[in-house]
């Protein structure tokens, strides 16, 4: 495969991407059945930021960043940088100076299966970025990669223009042409969950609201009292 | 086995759990003869949570958050939710809507070998929350576990009813049995901890206050200038 | 090999470490020469400390913290300990107590590639630490180890009296021989990020200011418009 | 605690121990109940051994291989000694010495959440280890713990006496208590899977043979062909 | 999404497939652009094999094999089933039972990014398989998931229908459309490394078979002799 | 630091370096106060070699085999090629071509704290290989490194001609100065465990043998028979 550089992928509409940052990663997961989800490793450098924004993709070679200098120019306002190594790699290839140079073009995060560095400064310059790891390990400018073709990163597909939603809990991928079905999931969703949790504080059972008791004793679930013989063994 | 829920097993005091909670898990680690310690992979989800409860056990099924559910029926006040699965998973089990369930109960935290989720809920009711990971990954209710039966969580023995003490130091359980026996020592250590610090302060040293140097001598440990000959190899 | 205690090894020049500090892990690293660092598994134990002093190194046992307490003794102001056990281990080998001996010392930080414990004091005392894990576990007190000798590190050879520079990009270790050169490089490095920066902040691009564009070019990158046949396989 | 050494619990009989490792882990795990499986990180040092025995239990420090000396006086023909380390802990505690030691005595193997060495000579011998890892790293002998105490190893709970049943699929704990009723289980499960096995091998399916169909489609599986639209997103 | 079944995608030519077994993962990553291996993490269970299939593709819940009872139904003679769970899990989906149906069908081998049990009979069958893990852990009947359906399995894209080869180097997926492709530039491959192994066979160097001197010197690689005062830091 | 090729680094003799690999790794290591052993994660990729040699060590960037290829050239009979990434990695560095250039020359085996590929022909051609994992992942050769540097492999610092011992048991690193030092003391440890050896397999205990029952009373042992009350928690 040539290494390419793909120009002027379609993206999301900004209002939509703010709307999935509004309902969040664990409300999309479950509205949108539980896909798309990045593997658990990849995790926020620093607490509370909470973005969405299109995805950007980046495949880079361990231990060189050539490519996030390529991918930049692709950025534009709305923009998260996705970056997958082609092998496992913990080094930092993104620190203060990428950050300054995306915050410039108004792109709203980075999210990076591998390293990152320069902590103290992302985390005051609020640059939202979640990573495998944090290291300072330097990376090398020689070997080239593709900017915006389909990739995988932390297990799942990521298209470029795809919408990458990302919090405290994680990071998840909305496939772009999935995103009007997600928002309307995501809102119904939500106001199931305030009536639910309402019910929850005010005392109720899981149980009781979501009618799982029938089901229980049908599976076949007993309840005994502490010392009850059927507790041995 | 049949899954079993078991109702109301016998729990410590409040107030002795209470008191364990001020002495913390390293002091009480220390003065109970260093057992009783989960794997370091339990951390505390946000930073400062100092808590003791009485064990509610829960055994799930991989992915499947059935029985903490039903679980939650049986908690009460002063009780900590600890939860294992069957074999190792990093799902979400858990976020908001049950931590709303379980704090309107009064419970204290959850303990969980595997993920939780919407950590900015649980950070902002500061529920606490010590577990192997975060992760937004959705469970099924499909498979039925146990509630109440003697479990192995994080490599150590539970058993209903004991005391789970957890704080920025990791989780450890004290068997029921040993409660007040772990307060007593515990006072103790705190107390020679206390003449220690203030001596150590002070710029006495571990070497004198422990009385190690004859030992050292005796096991036949050497001090030599820098540049001594014997430090060649 | 006896068990070996190095007295007064020669250290660095305090203004020199102040020196190293302030410059931090990743410039040092970069300027000079992408060596030194430990492995990225050693994470602060507290955020935001930025630290360097001069290597008081301690090899000691799995789940033994003795020569933790010979080392003290042989601690000046401006210090680091730097600790490694001789098989991987997860033990809570230092907590408040040697925190507070080291600081009556004028001691700066703790360098473990094992774990640590009392989190709350450490971060109440700000006393510095970086390590692999927190643990509460307790460690005895039988086997002799070294202090002073050269070791290994999370993956990088120290020797005492090397420089180790720490913050929340991680550990970094400094020649006592190079540390001149590396603070004229790291000099260096930082006008020139300074002025990178703000060139990048203006919205300039890397590929233009490192001059990468002729580079990429004849190593065959290639730039497309979405949906051009090329960019299918 | 003190350091105990507990003499002569009461083991399972041969004939029964025989009995368990014909039907193998994987037969007995699922026919008990799915309980008792060690962590998959235990592993046989060399291919095809299969036995059951009477569990020793041996609790050691890390890196201390006292207590293994001290068990080997307690065990008698038919037994497996179950080592596990009060943390985790990688070192080679058990050789060819040992080996030959165990083997003199009728044990029947070593189950160990740790690591061992002399893999060659292990080998030769014939003498069956589980264990986490291979490590030539030697151990001290100055750390007391105990003997036939109840433990937890990989994950389970082992009781002196219980029955360990371990081959190329692992290891499990079958309570000895429990021990007539597993061979009457893991009897019927093997005629059942017998017949299952004759009729898969004739082109039957799974489908039909458990009678999956219907519960699948009252779940809600689609079965479409290539092409069809739904197959889209 | 639905759980779907997709019946009779297109599959490679049992002869391309052939001919992909013959050539081998390595040889196929190098010759068509190192894309499309799966994680380290995926091992034969019993060395030896190497096969290539068409890819059927299964999406199981963690801890759940139904869908691995209705894949069989849709796999053919050729076929290599790929099962990858939703999020990461160890247990043994798929033992000697499943092995005897795949085998009946002409299924050519299992890979899995989860775990596999009854090794020493899948080794006595000869029945191929590369999983992440072995565990005698069993798993439900319960959750649906999904057939032929695109999936990420170890960190690769996988359709259902591409080419899967795997031997003792790992697991690789050729897209469907890619294999003729791959067969010529392996030919190619094959013997430039056959002239090349005869050359290094003979005493040739690398260096001067692939020309690297002249490009070394360019980049400042510098030989000197062992004392040479420039081996001094 | 520039890249450097050192030639001609002194060399143990053969004879030495076949005698320590007649003691093997477990002796070696005991017998010379337990230093030197790499990370249990290096692994011979087929089992039952045993090997010493000098060593080349080899400084690679992650995911570049440039540096191999410079290496093979300073390769002479007796040596083992030592290679560590200057960060972790997992690509197969090395397979069939470069085994046999080594071969041609001599070349004892590899130690790699990274990827092998080409396992099959490695296996048939018996060329020893230790390394952290099997991964037919290709690599470039664009960055420089070093050759016959010191450096830390798996933990080890290993300096050009040290000696290299590798058995099923691990790696170990002899320094050159102290070969003849370890070879009398391998020899005295083979002589008292082969009369230990007998002794166990006699019968006797290693609690005889070692003298230990004095010390384990007077440190606290307690033996108690099965049922006495002290066994109560």
């Amino acid at each position: 495969m040539s290494a390419l550089v793909v120009r002027n992928p379609p993206r999301p509409d900004l209002a939509d991407l703010d709307a999935l940052a509004g309902h969040g990663v664990a409300t999309l997961h479950e509205a949108t059945g539980r896909r798309g989800l990045m593997a658990a490793r990849l995790r926020p450098v620093w607490p509370g930021a909470a973005i969405a924004g299109a995805a950007v993709t980046v495949s880079v070679a361990p231990g060189d960043n050539t490519m996030l200098h390529v991918a930049v120019e692709q950025c534009r306002a709305g923009d998260v940088l996705v970056v997958a190594p082609t092998s496992p790699c913990d080094d930092g290839y993104f620190g203060e100076l990428l950050a300054t140079s995306l915050s410039s073009r108004g792109v709203r995060g980075l999210v990076i299966d591998a390293g990152v560095r320069d902590l103290r400064a992302l985390t005051e310059m609020r640059f939202p970025v979640w990573s495998k790891c944090v290291s300072a390990q330097g990376t090398v400018k020689e070997t080239l990669g593709s900017v915006n073709v389909p990739l995988v990163c932390a297990g799942q597909l990521v298209r470029p223009g795809d919408a990458i939603v990302a919090d405290d809990d994680g990071v998840l991928v909305v496939p772009r042409t999935e995103i009007a079905a997600a928002r309307g999931a995501a809102v119904k969703r939500e106001e199931k969950e305030a009536a639910t949790r309402a019910r929850l504080a005010a005392g109720e059972l899981g149980l009781d609201i979501y009618g799982m008791r029938e089901k229980l004793a049908a599976k076949g679930l007993v309840w005994v009292d502490h010392g009850d013989p059927r507790t041995k063994g």
